[in-house]
């Protein structure tokens, strides 16, 4: 297994179609070398963002194979698995091991939300654990599931010797507060949501995975590198203009909205899959205002 | 395409698995015999009690081929399609229809929630029903996806050629209502829970695909007869016996509990796939005391 | 005590206000005359549609007062109580008696959600009735305080000799329909949503407090007498016909629709107290259309 | 108008009440004066753990007056309104400010709940600061109304003359650091979660109105000085001993944990009012374990 590090940046990719809805690995390829460049962490391939859900097994492959290929030796590659029964996860992991990933970023099942009890969630991941060739991190992200993944949970998975951390999208900072707090140093905690990048860094997150990072990688570099120096101020004015394109290309327009904010700064963004929709023009509008209203892009007309 | 009708009760079959946790389609194959001497209009493979997230796609078409080969000729048989993408959906209902469904059953999306508008559901629906060889049914099961399609969202999906009904495990008797009210005659509204069977065809509901029907699928049929041939009480009477084993077989312990009732009523229930989890010895005491109580077995010990 | 029943339709009694937002006494007096030829079984004052919430003790007491005076003596008044501590809404239950109701309809305290356990509402409603001079039934509204009281604990409650019955406005017709199933004969289960009226008398409501009934209240008496007649076929043509009223001047519109129904067919509605607002053009113009549409008003220009 | 400020540690100070159940001021009053050598910035009387919803009017002035008097003059003293009309609220106001308090901290309306959209509460708080005499803070509190007021809504209030601040207790970070970012420099936005106390001072919060300071007062002082220091590391360890506590007297146990975290440290708690029941055995041992877990309170046996 690589030696690699989740400390820092990481974007969950998104993943980009040629006119015929068909994966374009060329465009996806371009993306990766220009983020190259920006002092990330590493990539997550198949995240929310990267509508895993809408990806076949054969192209969840040549998505990860793709970012390996092409990110540097030096970046971490973790791929979403994105399944609902044990055994299909444990599959999932094994594939993503094969094409080259790091780790696995596994999400907790959803379809039988009434039955999704702790200890149900629990057993799950550990045995995902056992069976998985790549280490594991949990991932939670109950806007998308309707299922809350429990800090105490956390904080009993973390003691699996192949469970190495968490990437928490809820958004609830009480709770990644306390996973932090009940979770075993060396755990770690990759915060989910660009509005609460700085304070959970400050609260003892090793790093992210955040949506706005592929429309803005080097803010959030900068937010990462000021909090770890201590330069508070810094940190928290870069927050501040970061906040309102994380919220429009996350919580209000999903991936369309962060698409569009890719094209508009220079990335391969496109179409997302049906049935996700294209912008609204005034929804383009509103994108390209907030983008320009970071002051983060120089260049951007 | 076969002619075939919905008027009558289609239990969602569950899915056995053998000690190995693979699909047993010979216990399959043993349940259909059984089923059809009872007087059901037909069967649902994989729907949320098949487990159909639990299933690769060779052992969905298994599990359809199974069904339409044991069932008798006039029973219709409708295949769940539970696919994120428009394109996985018609493919789904194409696989649907090769292994010899008469209609298929499409969930709504439900992955990316803040972005499933009306709009979204509309245009996904006719989407799919444009591409798919055999006619839909529209599937809204909030309890599990956390995404609600409207009464006047079917209604206007209604005007498709090729969408043929709704299967409505809501719950929500006002949203049946209006649906019933708006759609046009002919449009097939089809309840999804055992707790409001007959309130459901009172208000002019085509028929049921109740997971309360795999385990007692005498009784919902007389509910059914009962309810056609205007016996109010005698509809009313069976419709109490059956709520408390619906509830604790789909709302309360899930697909456990449900094949657990089939274990004790001399079908092939069998385990769950991971990770839903066995019963507890309390759960399946449950189980049992709700099952006697109900009256409707009177063979049971 | 005075001998009443609760076998039918009571409307919770909107309460007007003058142009300078006091409570108009003459109007409610002309809307009670007015329904005094209805053919309902009472009144409920005091209700979610009678903005208990907005008014003072004194107010309240006039309004019970004035509802008392102008019944027929064959009518039943019931009065809400909306109080947050079990002293408070003793206190309410006396006040209401004295003022002349006969029943207290007592809603489940909602402040403290996360501790509204069903041992906690079943305390409550025990003590309550424990002091109360008159019966009480309970009043479950999860839709405005986000806190829900199950049949099974309604059940118990049923054997308490002062609690006679539940108000359920939920619209969750499997759980009322386990209410009716769990509870003695005599216990009154009146449904509070006007659009399941008719399914719920099938399954066995004693009657029914809708807010439609303060728009269109011989429709709704009309439904009853089909339901107990065994006209099913007119009891259903009505129940759609009310349905989409209901709708928008409950759920849809609240408050400030339904007054504005109540003013397009000769009653006093007028506007609620402040923070609700007046209807907008568009949204008054909705329930113009709504009103006609039902063809119940065959006056309405 | 007296001067006053917000920047720091307001208890929102619980209501003791006496063995008949009645409000024992001389019990408050001994509370007030082991607070006043804590280093706090004042006290917010009838706010939500103050049982605001339990008293009556004659209560909430005597409450309000007891603080009043026996606070140091330096201390701020904020009263709750908790109200549904806009006519109650600005009555609540005058009331509040006629009994010496320098602030009145207006929760949102809520029991319409669907009626209740952003326009309609800041025509409310409009409309309400109008009238009072003394300055508003906007109470955001979801988890006990289910309304949400949002950071743009409380950022356009922030321009009215009269509205000097908010009290958020959502936990939604994410919201926190939007209404921060929007609203002008000088409004004051007060964190009303223990558990993120630090991140939210950080991000620029001047204070926090906490359930948890009734029982850990000094602790919170201590993280409140520290950030303001700069000395992040001790903030952070301040803030993992507080957060379990936190957790457990608020969103866990609720008002009756509060108050036996107080009876465990030395302050009269006693018994919340009917309906909120007395901690279990087995409760009161748990909030003994995290009381002595902290490490705050080294005199505890």
């Amino acid at each position: 297994m690589r030696d690699f590090h989740l400390n820092g940046i990481l974007p969950p990719l998104t993943t980009p179609f040629d006119g015929g809805g068909n994966v374009d690995y060329e465009a996806l390829r371009a993306n990766v070398e220009r983020y190259n460049e920006a002092g990330l962490a590493g990539y997550v391939a198949l995240g929310s963002n990267g509508e895993a859900v809408h990806l076949t097994q054969d192209e969840r492959s040549g998505v990860i194979e793709t970012i390996r290929r092409h990110a540097s030796p030096a970046h971490t590659v973790i791929a979403g698995v994105n399944e609902f029964s044990t055994r299909a996860a444990i599959n999932g992991a094994r594939n993503a091991s094969a094409a080259g990933a790091d780790a696995a970023l596994v999400i907790t099942p959803y379809f039988y939300k009434s039955q999704m009890t702790q200890g149900l969630l629990a057993a799950f991941f550990a045995e995902v654990a056992d069976a998985s060739p790549i280490p594991v991190l949990v991932y939670n992200v109950p806007q998308n599931t309707g299922v809350v993944i429990e800090p105490a949970t956390i904080a009993k998975l973390a003691a699996h010797g192949n469970i190495i951390g968490v990437k928490d999208s809820s958004g609830n900072m009480g709770a990644i507060c306390e996973t932090l707090r009940l979770a075993p140093a060396g755990f770690k905690v990759m915060v989910g949501n660009g509005g609460i990048l700085y304070p959970s860094l400050l609260m003892g997150a090793a790093g992210a995975i955040l949506g706005v990072a592929c429309a803005a990688p080097r803010a959030c570099v900068e937010v990462y590198e000021a909090a770890r120096a201590g330069d508070h101020a810094r940190a928290r004015e870069l927050q501040n203009r970061l906040s309102p394109l994380s919220h429009i290309v996350t919580a209000g327009l999903g991936v369309p909205g962060l698409k569009a904010a890719m094209d508009m700064t220079g990335l391969m963004g496109g179409a997302a899959r049906a049935p996700l929709m294209p912008l609204s023009d005034s929804d383009a509008a509103r994108v390209k205002a907030v983008v320009r209203g970071t002051g983060l892009f120089p260049d951007f007309e």
